[in-house]
């Protein structure tokens, strides 16, 4: 049976990635050693570090005077390096669900924390608009997907103070302007790679400001002046990624991702807002995201949702429960799932209304 | 042509290894999907976590009340997760090499850190002993093994505070007494899996001692707690790490991997100190490292080294350069190296010798 995979995260990559990686995990650029055991110096491996900076910029079209670096430690690590490196007294946040708040928390150990608005009253299901942020921020912080709630903001903010975006699980999903940005990060498991690396794209004129002894590890400027080699950098989640943002060229660029995801997302959608079984959890249509669509079952069809749940997951959905904290059902859309995914998900909700509606 | 694995790191992996891992990568434990893309929440992949932290307990048969954690980042975070962790006011270091003073110069952050002992003068080429530790240090960090210079503490030692060490490149090489120490800690590109993934063992009633406010990544407790799931983990590295445990206990543990790393590593020391054209750096036999294996060739043919490095490389020796700081040659032999590859490496320093010494 084809699985269709609608996992959160790690979650679905290009099926050229999948192979390649599994390739040169037997022989790496004919070297006849696998890729895990290379020396990440050997020129074979350096060519990889260096095309896939070099793509990285070249895809998100980065200005002159951005630094892109490929580290460990997962996005949550970021949530402490960028109060560690950026934040001399205060920063700005907004509050737009469960990761947001985790980088919050971070921000508290070293200064100032503003909560600039939040939609936790209402569980996340919108994203807050006409706050004010601090004018001495050192800051501002956004999620710009929140995988849980299935919100996302999907353009490029204009901000009064640097702006710093958690972008793990919509980057390269649509063309930004990286010059709004002061620093991009991002755990790679989503649109990119398997777990294991996390990228950071860095506006090099914000670092070296703060006070503070920063650990070598968690200085960015390490990891700018090492080229993302200052210490051994995870081989096979950095190969990947390369894989992948082949494929995104190939395909042709963020534009042609962000049109093929705004089609895949309408699909369902309209699906959702069709079938009188189901209902989104996201109020403003504005705020739906392209990457994690979040629905439940109707009230008059509630007591059905384990039956669907069951169903779907026989004709092989997988991965497509909602998140505790929500409930439902989540199906994550990432670049690489093919619109045929979607089409066979919203054959399963077409044929569970004739199933059980008069 | 045959390649022999000489590599520092990342280096050889069991063959059981890389071939299971490139399976998995194409489709894991049966799921259809890629181990590249699975939720690190599903029940196979929990199975390959919980497996992993148990072999690792049994294989090195850690006593109770020691917790041990995968962790991303590279033993370079853990340089300063220890003292973050660990150091209160005082930690003593000793000086074996360059990774001992990157690892020192992250504690001098957050105290006094006194240096009990160097080989520096003498280019790291011994491991200094019969020096005292203060009493009121909050721990004795070493490094076991100087894959630079080739020098190894073979044996665990008995000290008068808590001990840590970074095992980065000789885990699993031999039996250890876990009790003795305080914290091991160590990449996990040596003898256990490709980079990206970093293994904690820590003894549990030495944590939260401390007074300052740790980030939630650097705090040891957060991975405890979390069963290394805290944040998503580097699914592959730790899939590969699991791999070769089973092969490491396949073999017959650790007693077993020390009895073969010590024939190696006689094999090749016996050429060294036979064989008129090269000489060990290395000037105790005690301290000689059973991981990385370094020489130089000897005066009277010090300048036909470019010539056996390239000869050597013709016969398929590949990473035996020394380190830039040392010259000459280094060849590690790590658990996975065969017999086989020290016995080819051997045949060509006889055979060289019969080209030149008359």
């Amino acid at each position: 049976m084809k699985v269709h995979n609608f996992s959160a995260g790690p979650s679905i990559l290009p099926d050229s990635t999948v192979e390649n990686t599994a390739a040169a995990i037997k022989n790496f650029a004919g070297t006849s050693l696998s890729l895990m055991e290379v020396s990440h110096r050997s020129k074979e491996f350096v060519a990889v570090m260096d095309e896939a900076i070099a793509l990285f910029k070249e895809l998100l079209d980065i200005p002159a005077g951005y630094s892109v670096i490929f580290v460990g430690g997962g996005a949550s690590t970021q949530f402490c390096m960028v109060p560690y490196n950026l934040m001399a007294k205060k920063s700005a946040y907004l509050n737009t669900g469960t990761w947001a708040n985790k980088a919050m928390k971070e921000a508290k150990l070293f200064g100032e924390v503003v909560e600039v608005a939040s939609s936790k009253d209402t569980l996340y299901n919108y994203i807050p608009k006409g706050y004010e942020i601090p004018a001495d921020a050192d800051y501002f912080h956004i999620t710009t997907n929140n995988t849980i709630y299935g919100t996302e903001i999907k353009h490029d903010m204009d901000v009064n103070v640097p702006l710093v975006a958690d972008m793990s699980s919509d980057i390269f999903s649509r063309p930004v302007d990286v010059s709004k940005y002061a620093l991009i990060y991002g755990g790679a498991q989503k649109n990119l790679a398997p777990a294991g690396v996390t990228f950071v794209i860095v506006k090099d004129e914000l670092l070296g400001k703060v006070d503070r002894a920063i650990p070598t590890m968690l200085n960015y400027q390490t990891h700018i002046d090492g080229e993302s080699m200052f210490n051994t950098p995870p081989v096979v989640p950095v190969f990947a990624a390369l894989e992948t943002l082949r494929w995104i060229k190939e395909q042709g660029g963020v534009a042609a991702m962000q049109k093929m995801n705004e089609e895949k997302a309408a699909v369902l959608y309209n699906e959702i807002d069709r079938n009188p079984m189901f209902k989104g959890t996201v109020i403003n249509e504005e705020d739906r995201s392209l990457m994690n669509i979040c629905f439940v079952m109707t009230d008059e069809y509630k007591e059905l949702e384990k039956e669907f749940y069951e169903f779907a997951t026989a004709k092989g959905m997988s991965g497509i429960k909602g998140h505790r904290s929500v409930g439902g059902f989540r199906a994550s859309t990432y670049n690489a799932l093919p619109k045929s995914s979607v089409q066979a998900l919203v054959d399963c909700m077409k044929e569970f209304e004739t199933m059980h509606v008069k």
